[in-house]
């Protein structure tokens, strides 16, 4: 529920509009030391709290509907470094610090897993993709 | 509609995977000089369109439910320089460059709108916010 909208956006309350999006806001994860947008995801409360908590980013998988740690499974994890929340308190960016392999679930040539989710970029036509790095 | 995962996650061909998220996949909003991510927002293929085919980043206002062109009304245009796609093809990312004041529909204390959206981030306790340049 959007409450006072000076204080949501002026304020220094935590006031995360999760009900405005269906309970999920989408966070943006940053490398701290490079600026690169390693993915985007997903988080809800549970998530949310959970990152408080523990300082262990967590995420809410849409597609297994579970809670979701960066990492668990692969052992890539990253580091919590910052959260950043905007204007509306309805999305969310993680500024973090990779300690492993890089955080897509996608491997390059090398058979490692690529640094960020966005290795491709719109060609200058913009009909089709090309690897950014590869 | 997922096609053949592979071709979505190794495949040059464009293939956007709107179905997937109702319509709208998730957009983070770059400083293509700076790194910093100036706003999250979202896009449905008509956004996606509109940007292709006029260079013009286009975003969906989920709010007033219609084409969202960035500056129109405030004249705080930003140009298109890149458009990255992630590996799922169901979040973007939008490089650009600001030509006016910041894209935030906030102001700071100087009646300037701000850069970036996310202007707050989390104190060390993780109960409070609090704003980061002012």
């Amino acid at each position: 529920m959007v409450k006072n909208r000076s204080l949501v956006e002026e304020g220094t309350d935590i006031n995360l509009q999760f009900e405005k999006r269906d309970g999920l806001l989408p966070v943006a994860v940053q490398d701290s030391s490079t600026g690169e947008i390693l993915m985007i995801a997903s988080v809800n409360r549970e998530a949310f709290d959970h990152t408080l908590e523990t300082g262990e980013p967590a995420f809410w998988s849409t597609s297994r509907n579970e809670l979701w740690i960066k990492g668990l499974t692969s052992g890539n994890t990253i580091r919590l470094d910052d959260v950043l929340v905007d204007c509306d308190q309805d999305a969310l960016v993680y500024r973090v610090t990779l300690e492993g392999e890089g955080v897509c679930h996608t491997k390059n040539k090398n058979g490692v897993h690529r640094t960020s989710c966005f290795y491709r970029k719109l060609n200058r036509e913009g009909n089709q993709l090309e690897f950014k790095d590869e």
